[in-house]
């Protein structure tokens, strides 16, 4: 089922003068559509996978995508208007067969069907989407494209192929539609969440004398892995950044007496990415790693005080520069605090809480709050949470206690 | 240090006319520069890393790169000339440090630096990258940029900011550099398939009655983990396609007896890819299943027989389909046999035996050729080995046999 809010979307649309939205890259795609857009996209191409949606909502989502993609997403998406092409793959349905030539027997007729190109046909894919424009009334709108990925070779040929639209840049429509999310994308980045501190729960209980970091990451992503299944969910990705001692560039540094242990990780689930952080001393912490930590959770707190609808990203930055200056680390330089989170290409999803992002605080948004110091030489130390934004303030996805913790 | 011949970039740029290649993907900014390009690159937007390549071999390489990312590039390629921005993170440099006040005085001069941006400026990029293209002579030069990638937002941004040099696709020219593979590509490319051909032999000792696709999976990575330790070298990534049964959509069947099994596997060395496939049965196949596998035998060993420098992409498909068509497969249609192999995007480098690729085979090319079969109904079968190909033919990188492994 596709992720969008129609109302939400036709709003956004409507405010930059967009009859419809026509996007490419496969994550759009996914969140469009609610289906994956299939492995001809592996070569982050645009063509392959297309989805329209058109501001109005009682028009129906469209979908052009490969023979291959297509059964899955009539399965998961049977309300969406979809159109195929044939990639390169032969794959045919049998059923019990004894012999070839009841195998011959099962492809589509000579007549249907054009030989298989090398991987797909842009081409083709191009002119099923003229045809779709046209049979919405929409092959002379304005639509929005998200040219934040389409590549520019690709979009020099969309143009070429289907002139009369006017093709304009959608990214950041599409962005502010994706920021807000529905009950099933919270479910999801709260499972992650979940999964994730299990895992720093299970890593911090490996944390001893001479443990290598890449034995810390193992134990994080085994604690995650067992959340979710205990859970009754599946992970479809992890990713972690696990720190460990004073030199940041040493990858297979090992704990040592008073190291600093910084663990930013997050688990993903249905493509739904989760991100927070804790640190770690082995042994006592110095006093000036206890300073510095002590100027990130005033930054910290400083900031979850100022999470509430109608507050601007930039405030929360402003006040968490502010903060953390305050409290003596006088020239800190932090470009944001943290990021909306959710299914997209990077870890990071913007809006971002920096200095001049003038976007705004909405329920529904699910952010991530961070304020990290790397010192090369010392160590790094962090704190990061997840919060839903609600209708009058902030609740706290993420649970462990954020101190700095000491271990051993 | 970088993976690029510089005499054969050089005839490549001459041929089309180029004076430069100017590269903004983080794949081919590492093959370029020979060092990573950075986490700034993580959201897929074109600027935060880029390389220079001029035609000119007596010209040195440069790049610009984030401040982050610019102490390993500095050690991994110090003959490249290094320009940076800031991005996001404040990271210092500090030594032993024990207040505040020492932190702070080890933050550069507040007169040499600007507020870190919210994630990275793509404009100062652009500024930077102007500056480079201005001390070499090349502002007004004719640049192929790899706009197969490039956000069209990007390039209309770059196109803007840097508007005197004649921007045009470089995108054909950087993949024909790429085909053609140095001694430590090759090298890599063997050890990734030394890794996974040790996991498919680890993989076929863990078939047996009831084992579900995962655990198959599981023991694949083990297997080429463990081979990879064995053999003094790391992955950077595995993948593997493993399919059980009948029903190709079922990603959780179990092994019964009679179902075939197919395993399309790769590890990745330092971002190079192997990509093989080898297929089992688990008791005695069906006769309809050994005619089909005898057919891709039969393709496949008339592919091989045409591997050699001079022969075209599309002389290998055509010799392949009109085999696997003549052994009784008579409406088989593949859109291609194969492909080269290297540190792509996707697992598949360009170029393909397809139909229409007049692309010609050249001595150190290392390509993957592939016979599958994928039939709902009654499994998946494929023949999948990697060559390189010499001066006068092909030698076989895979080395495990190709016939269908009758297991249990």
């Amino acid at each position: 089922m596709s992720e969008i809010d129609r109302g939400h979307a036709q709003r956004l649309m409507q405010a930059e003068g967009l009859d419809a939205l026509v996007l490419f890259q496969p994550e759009a795609f996914r969140y469009a559509i609610g289906a994956p857009a299939g492995v001809a996209t592996m070569w982050g191409r645009a063509g392959a996978a297309i989805a329209l949606v058109p501001a109005d909502p009682g028009e129906k989502l469209a979908a052009i995508a490969s023979d291959h993609a297509a059964p899955t997403i009539a399965r998961m998406a049977p309300e969406v208007d979809l159109r195929t092409h044939r990639i390169w793959i032969d794959q045919i349905d049998l059923g019990a067969v004894t012999s070839l030539d009841e195998i011959n027997a099962a492809y589509p007729d000579e007549s249907a069907r054009t030989p298989r190109p090398e991987t797909f046909d842009r081409d083709t894919c191009f002119a099923l989407l003229f045809d779709l424009l046209r049979a919405r009334g929409l092959d002379r709108a304005r639509i929005g494209v998200d040219l934040d990925f389409m590549p520019a070779a690709d979009f020099a040929a969309l143009t070429k192929a289907v002139p009369s639209p006017i093709w304009t840049d959608g990214s950041l429509c599409l962005r502010r539609l994706r920021a807000v999310k529905n009950p099933g994308e919270i479910l999801r980045l709260r499972q992650a969440s979940a999964a994730a501190e299990a895992g720093l729960i299970r890593m911090a209980q490996a944390v001893s004398d001479g443990v290598e970091s890449a034995a810390l990451s193992a134990a994080w992503k085994t604690g995650a892995a067992e959340a979710a299944a205990q859970g009754g969910f599946s992970l479809s990705g992890t990713w972690d950044y696990i720190s460990v001692g004073p030199d940041l560039n040493d990858l297979k540094a090992r704990v040592e007496r008073g190291a600093l242990i910084k663990a930013d990780v997050g688990t993903l689930v249905d493509g739904y990415s989760s991100d927070g952080a804790r640190s770690y001393c082995f042994g006592s912490p110095s006093p000036v790693a206890l300073s510095v930590f002590g100027a990130l959770e005033e930054a910290f707190e400083a900031g979850v005080a100022a999470l509430r609808p109608g507050m601007r990203f930039k405030d929360v930055h402003a006040t968490m520069q502010a903060a953390v200056r305050r409290q003596g680390l006088s020239r800190y330089d932090r470009g944001h605090f943290g990021h909306s989170v959710g299914a997209a290409v990077g870890i990071e999803e913007w809006p971002f809480f920096s200095a001049d992002s003038t976007e705004v605080l909405a329920p529904n948004m699910v952010v991530a709050l961070e304020a990290p110091f790397y010192g090369q030489g010392l160590g790094a130390l962090m704190i990061e949470d997840m919060f839903l934004i609600t209708q009058t303030g902030a609740e706290r996805i993420s649970t462990l206690p954020r101190g700095l913790l000491v271990l051993g």
